[in-house]
């Protein structure tokens, strides 16, 4: 079943629900005219169609492998990168000043859920380097600038980040990998990194990671850590990649899908490396870049929800099974299926506007427009929480239509739902989005949030008596978040987030139904009707916060 | 993370929340003391932890394979299927008369139940066995019986079922496989059979086949079936295996998981078999087992939402992650991670009560009590689609539980989610389940269903009054169901049994609770509080019918 890029859903978004037109309308992005923004996502999505989207299977069957500890990748994965790259996707928002096009993200972030459906193992290439072309641009010297981002804007050279070590994953600041100044204004790394998506690969004339590590006497925790730049082959007088640096992948992990992306173990044995930002402000560096890196895992969950969903479309478009009564004459007809067709869109449509709408909001701040920070700060674990679970649930879904055959993996069904169930561990587990939302996100007061419930209550739509009784409710769920202490809040803070999520899908829906377009309508009233109740038993649940979560002890559990 | 077959927890439900003692009471299961029930769970525990468990992974990464014609099993099956054999599994509730022990199915539930949480792949080859028998000892001639009962229930012997075709899945009533009459009483099948689960292996002595075909000038659909014997090897004059029949297995599927259990395509080409029960009855005689068999598969989600929960568990107190403010120090003492297993523990108590309690009115049924048959046809669909779901649920969050390592396959945790997936779709979709529920099983006006919303009403405990509400809105819905027309239903049939699963689950964990245990309180305020809310939502959607669902057309839904 070959993809077909959703372009005019991206653009009837960007134009009817996101208000994209804001970004547009603001000196810094005043380039990006509707033209050449639709020209750009008509090519990704053919690239995608063409190009990428027939990768995805050899990926899964034939994963990256190590082999004299030279990564080998999947077939025809050296060929789609180049596609990529010289399209330019990698650099869509990256400094032209440094070859990027100076886009707004919100593009980059329509071009990502394309290339994500198409194929989401290599997606996760570019989307890795992105991120790092983004904290080399905030902290970086311009020496470092000049030596690096222009090969990774084109993606001559690769990006990858090194946070986690085996003792230290959501809790970053157990980490003990360390960083020895050599006396030459460089630093020697050392230590173990794990879960580093493409580590390494065959295709790009150089990998450049960035490392967290230790100074020497470096305070404990997350305020001892800092950031290093650290390539594996060392750029030579002329930038070009130069002698071997004191790093190898050690081992790939053995996962439960996104096979063609080689997940590694990386040693660094004294590799050389330079400081990005201050001493000990790594954290506040990678910070830098985790709303974006969070909603470019968001956008992966919505990505194969949108492939997941287009998949299992034409299976029940061409299914035969059972009486009907009419139509035609395949399984699309039977109430279940079409019910869980229709969950599936409306599902994916919801997510598509969150993304988008965050991505508008992260462009806006930009800008230098607080609100739209504070509001990008919000909206950022619910995108990637939401869009993630999305993903996870429309690919079970989509299995479900398939009956029997969903089971089989040559369907590639199975696969959408191997693929995305990392999406909600990595780049913060949905937990931790949780967390950040009831914990991080509400420390100014819930002004971010009730602004938010604010305009959601003063949109118009046809649905606004159903919304806004959901909005208060939110608003009263807020503020019962609010008045408990940290700890108690986060027994309560995944389903805090979802009802959020829930929140949102209907208002996306109510606007996009707005435009007056029956099955924008149709749609609406589908996930306004029977997907927003939902809402009711999640606010029950953030409302419990962490009462009776202890009640079992850990032998009662165990009982 | 070793099994722990949870004995006490399963004999708390029989004797606290499912009433098995008024099977005990009847004269037909007199024998079935406490103290031989007990004895039979507390060694089924030991042979599923020390032999079976063991097996799973093995399974997972060596599956079953065709060579030559023959299927090879994954190391150690063989060992471990024998195990299950000597023990008397495979017959636990089979006729004495044929060497069973004609103990309740409650009992056999329990058992398949560990077995199941032990490894799944191996478990489904004599669950397959086991309704084999069943339907043989209601439809077959006292020859047959004779003849195929003693080997089947000892386990020398294996039974499939094999319905499915390419063009006929849920559509049973569309299958092409032919039987011919050789007019020595026996048939000539000639067909293609799919999806048939252990449809060969390499430790049994002969492989019996039931399957479904057609005689000649059988009327079309569902009332043109008939159901045959067709073992691989003819039995000899001594009831032992001769020649073989002339059948094969074409080839094994490659799935997402149960890699250990060979799903087989079959070839018949004019095998010989012999008619069970009467011609064009076949459906009939399907529906016999279909009860017991869909329980089954209720019960392997079970046993994988168990086998889960511990593995978590066990990740969880033996994983330290950030600071937890006392307790263990593990990640047991988050929050989320806290609220996800009293989830995970609360969902699998609620589907074990729900299993047994249809086994126990299976059991009564048998009896002769039609209140009981009644009650039992209605819980089927439920036990199967909720026990499913609920594997998947508590699989899929057994992954998150695991952060990254969740993700990675040497964890075990991915296994399980991919392994459960199959339950929500063999032996009937969960769609099909509910489409049964809110059709087929309100034929009787409702009566069932009022009967068993009655029976929760009655019931006497500290969450009475919170449980009584829910149980007169799903009334209301069922009402609002019953006044549908059937075509009408299915679009909110899904919804509707969910929404019964809910406030069955509530009803479990409050007699639990009343037990006086305040662990159980404990876990019965988790569930009632947190998860019971869910249900209005279900409802809602429950009470949407089909409305909307065709509001798009098939064009619309690829636009």
């Amino acid at each position: 079943m070959p993809y077909r890029a959703p372009v005019s859903d991206i653009s009837f978004c960007l134009e009817n629900v996101v208000g994209f037109d804001r970004v547009q309308g603001t000196e810094l992005f005043a380039e990006a005219s509707t033209d050449l923004v639709q020209a750009m996502l008509t090519e990704a999505g053919r690239i995608c169609e063409e190009v990428i989207a027939p990768l995805n299977r050899d990926g899964d069957l034939h994963p990256a492998k190590l082999e004299n500890g030279v990564v080998r990748t999947s077939p025809g994965f050296a060929e789609g990168y180049r596609a990529l790259a010289e399209a330019g996707f990698t650099g869509i928002s990256a400094d032209p000043e440094y070859g990027g096009l100076g886009l707004p993200h919100t593009v980059t972030t329509a071009v990502n859920e394309m290339i994500g459906s198409a194929c989401l193992s290599l997606q996760l290439n570019p989307l890795m380097t992105q991120g790092q072309i983004e904290a080399l641009e905030h902290h970086a010297t311009d020496e470092i600038k000049a030596l690096y981002l222009p090969k990774l804007t084109s993606g001559e050279w690769c990006g990858t980040m090194n946070l986690t070590e085996p003792q230290a994953g959501s809790d970053v600041g157990a980490l003990t990998t360390k960083a020895e100044p050599k006396g030459d204004g460089t630093y020697a790394i050392s230590g173990q990194k794990i879960y580093i998506s493409w580590g390494d690969n065959d295709f790009a004339e150089n990998i450049v990671h960035l490392v967290l590590a230790r100074l020497p006497d470096a305070p404990a925790g997350t305020k001892g850590i800092s950031l290093f730049l650290v390539p594996k082959k060392l750029p030579d007088a002329d930038g070009n990649p130069g002698v071997a640096n004191d790093l190898k992948v050690v081992s790939l992990e053995h996962k439960m899908g996104l096979h063609g992306s080689p997940t590694c173990v990386m040693q660094y044995d004294g590799a050389t490396g330079w400081l990005i930002g201050a001493e000990n402000k790594g954290m506040a560096a990678m910070f830098t870049m985790m709303n974006n890196a969070r909603l470019g895992v968001g956008v992966q969950g919505l990505s194969i929800a949108e492939a997941a969903y287009q998949h299992a479309l034409a299976y029940a478009l061409d299914r035969k099974q059972g009486r009907t009564g009419g139509g035609t004459g395949m399984i699309v007809d039977h109430a279940d299926v079409r019910r869980m067709l229709m969950e599936m869109k409306a599902e994916t449509f919801a997510a598509r506007a969150l993304c988008l709408d965050l991505a508008v909001s992260i462009d806006l701040a930009k800008t230098g427009d607080d609100q739209a920070a504070a509001r990008a700060a919000f909206l950022t674990p619910i995108a990637k929480a939401y869009g993630t679970e999305t993903g996870i649930k429309v690919a079970n879904t989509g299995i479900q239509v398939h009956g029997g055959m969903g089971f089989i993996e040559e369907t590639g069904a199975a696969q959408f739902a191997r693929d995305v169930r990392v999406t909600a561990i990595y780049e913060g587990t949905n937990g931790i989005q949780a967390m950040d939302l009831a914990g991080r996100k509400l420390m100014d007061g819930g002004d971010a949030a009730f602004a938010l419930l604010d305009e959601i209550a003063a949109t118009e739509s046809d649905f606004a008596d159903t919304i806004r009784p959901m909005v208060d409710a939110l608003r009263k769920t807020t503020e019962d978040m609010l008045a408990r202490d940290m700890a108690d809040r986060f027994g309560g803070a995944v389903p805090f987030l979802m009802a959020y999520a829930r929140v949102l899908g209907a208002h996306y829906h109510a606007k996009a139904a707005a435009s007056g377009d029956a099955t924008r309508k149709a749609l609406a009233q589908f996930f306004i009707t029977r997907l927003l109740p939902e809402a009711q038993a999640l606010m029950a649940q953030a409302r419990c916060g962490t009462d009776g979560l202890y009640d079992l002890s850990p032998d009662d559990l165990a009982a």
